[in-house]
């Protein structure tokens, strides 16, 4: 099942992230370095006990891919990214403008 | 506050993704298109009410960063993504290698 529905792979940023018609912005959203994070490290030890030694930090943040109608305001789309997607106090934020 | 800490731009994937120089391998986890996210419809009402209508559309995922050590192995980590990160009965997982 898994051989039918393989994983997308990127290298490096090689062409684009989301070959869709409809305009697309990704934002990440993940924890600033100083906060705790005690998903990513539940993950990590779950990879350690697993026999996944190779893996030596995991962090989990959030995902968010937005469809935007015409051409995105990049302005506009960093304000839904950093006051309404993400906490800016322990949060940061990355966005992604695919430009497809 | 903000302005002090923008947002990392990137355009149609120019440069690495994450400069570090800890091997970095990001996984992404959405939802599979024909499941139902509750979360990104209510992200899009929100949107909506506020103004932004030109977002006509919000899937929320999940985004891991994994440091490893040495060169990473994308078999094996393409088996903790899919196996471990995800549940693949209703999330595709997206594996970007950064190859710094």
């Amino acid at each position: 099942m898994l051989e039918s529905n393989p994983a997308r792979v990127c290298r490096g940023g090689s062409g684009p992230r989301y070959p869709h018609r409809v305009p697309r912005v990704v934002v990440d959203v993940v924890l600033k370095p100083e906060i705790s994070d005690p998903q990513g490290q539940a993950v990590l030890g779950a990879l350690g006990r697993l026999g996944h030694a190779g893996v030596t930090g995991v962090r989990q943040g959030k995902h968010f891919v937005l469809d935007v109608e015409g051409t995105p305001d990049e302005a506009e789309l960093r304000e839904i990214a950093e006051t309404l997607l993400a906490n800016p106090v322990i949060e940061d934020v990355e966005l992604h403008l695919s430009g497809s």
